[in-house]
Formats: structure tokens, sequence, C-alpha cells
């Protein structure tokens, strides 16, 4: 007999099939195909073991890979917010929270809290595992942009100030990976492919 | 200045969004839709954090996810095999180690040789964390199937025992979970999404 907590567990993995629907505005390397919310959390995981050397100070990686994986459940609810996007912020709203209990509140009680607390902990942003999270979620756009020629930058015609501003979060996790990643968005303007504002 | 490490790490980082190209023959729940291999390792990782407690001896969590995420990584050159192929054993092939060689060789060697032989302790099923990853990664198609009136097992003709045959290596990893496994399997025989061979 499968226990309540076995059912309950197989209903969550279950719900979480729908993040595979979830498209992003961003696109595969080189390619004009969107990635979906479950390919992307999948990347980011497999860069956190890659690159998790790289962070400035040590991190519990297994706690970093529990939040890259589970980060975008929300948007089954919400929906992909683009980070660009003027009209709505994407940090942390009421309607990302609400999610957050109804699609983790499918587990047995004690594993919905503990989802719950690292979601809101990657959210927050302020331990080593979450700047860490954060700058991986920063940096696998930036690379596939910079593959796509400019992909979701020149298709919504992002300025470099702005994707700058951004992607400046990658600092807070590794100062390697953002000495990398802010000579991608140099070369970028001097490929062209990113614009620097018009100075009126 | 990049490392010539970092360089690697993201000439992989970028050959590896070609796993989501590779399509399964199972499909989503509930779905037509066909799954990739990234969505696939996605939801096993999910699966891995979820079920870890019901494994039978302790594990290493963090090893279990390194290898469901990696485990298909050969697949961008050697392709999908079907489990339930007559022609051609899935089993850790010529192809896939060169594969292997191939593909975790773009990273820099310490890493390299530290992915390979994770990747052949998935393969070889002998420890307690190949044995639990293996039980995931036989136990996400059998969800699907019974969320699609009996999916690849009624596309392909697949037969009760040859099913019952393969999923038995999730007893390896989890007697909990293969109890209830087990359940699923003589259900759909019920349901008569699943069939048994005809006695001559």
């Amino acid at each position: 007999m499968a226990t309540d907590d076995l059912l309950k567990q197989v209903d969550f993995i279950k719900e979480i099939d729908k993040l595979k629907y979830i498209q992003r505005k961003t696109k595969l390397f080189n390619s004009n195909r969107h990635e979906n919310d479950a390919e992307h959390s999948w990347h980011l995981a497999m860069m956190t073991i890659v690159l998790a050397e790289h962070s400035d100070v040590p991190i519990d990686v297994l706690k970093v890979l529990k939040m890259v994986l589970i980060h975008d459940l929300v948007e089954i609810d919400a929906g992909d917010t683009f980070i660009y996007d003027t009209q709505k912020n994407h940090t942390n709203t009421n309607e990302e929270l609400v999610a957050a209990k109804r699609i983790f509140g499918l587990l047995p009680q004690k594993q919905a809290d503990e989802f719950i607390a690292i979601w809101e902990e990657f959210e927050g942003g302020l331990t080593a595992e979450a700047k860490f999270a954060r700058a991986m979620d920063r940096f696998e756009p930036l690379l596939q942009n910079t593959s796509n020629d400019g992909g979701t930058w020149a298709e919504f015609d992002v300025s470099y100030q702005k994707v700058y501003d951004k992607k400046k979060a990658i600092k807070n996790g590794s100062t390697i990976l953002w000495n990398y990643a802010e000579s991608l968005i140099n070369q970028s303007v001097d490929n062209g492919i990113l614009k620097k504002e018009k100075l009126d």
C-alpha cells in the first residue's frame, strides 16, 4: 500500500509536468526555438554543478541545485515574466506566492514547508546559495543572447544599460563569472548586437 | 580575463543545449507531445529530491542528482534508444562511451574525469546512488504511460511481462516505490491499457 505521503508526492510530480509548457522569451543556443522553463531549469542545474567552484564563497551545492530546479515552478500558475518587462515587476509578486503555496502545498506538509522556504530564499537573494543560484539564472540567457545575434535584446530593443544593470547580479555570486559576463556584454556592444542608449 | 578552465566550461554548457532536441519515445503527462531529454532529466532531478526519503538505504542525494542530470548527455551523439527496442541494446554501448568521452571531454580534465566516472557508475547500476537514480529513470515513464492510456506500451505493443521485467529495477532502489509501481502495473492490466501475453 502506498502511504498518503507517497500519493501526495506523486500528485506533485504529475502537476509539475506543466512546467514543460511554460515558454520563456529567450531561445535555445543558435536557434529560433523558444526555451521552456523545464529545459531552462535543467540547464541551470548543469551550470551549477559545472561552475560551483567559481563561487566567491563556499556554497552548499545541493541547496543551490534545489533552488534552480524549483525556482520557476510558480510560473505554472503565474506565467513567465520577462526580465525586461516594463509593466510588471518580476520580484516575488503576490501572484507567485499564492502559486508557491498551491503547488508546493501538494506535497506532504514538511516537504511543502521546506520547498517554500528554499524558493523564498532564492527570491530573497541574500544567502550565498541564493546569490549563486541567481547568478546562474542571469548567466544562461546572456550566453543564449550572445549566441543568437542579440536574441531578446534585439527583439525587444533592450539597451546596454538595462542589460548591464540586470546582469550585475552575477557579481554577487562570483567575481570570476562576472568578469567574464561583463566582457561578453562589452563585446556585444562592439559587435553591434547590443546598443548603448543615445544621448540627447 | 577568463581562465582556460572557464572557457572550456562555457563550451560544454553551450554544447549540452543540444539535449533539448533529443526526443524520447514517451510523451508528457496526459499529452501527445513527446518529451525531450532535457525535460526528462529535470523531471528525474525533481523526483530525486522529492522521493529520496524512500530509498532503502541512505544515499548521497547530490551524487544522485548529478547522475540523473547528466545520464542522457551521451544521447546528443548516440541518440535515444527505446527501452523496449528489440534490435539495439541500450546498455552502455560503445557508441555511448565514445560520446561520453567527446562531450565530457570538453570540460577541464578533472571535471571530465569526474563526470565520466559518475556516468559509468550510473550505467553500472551497482552503487546505492546508481540504483536509486535508475529507479527514477524507470518510474517517470511508468507514471507517464499510465496517464496516457498506455502510452508507449500501447503504441509499440509492449506486453505486461516486458514492462514488469524492466520496471523491476525500481525495487533495487526502493521497496516502497516498487510496491507502488507494481500496483500501477497491475492496475494497468486490469484497466486494459497493458496486455498480458497470449498463451499458445
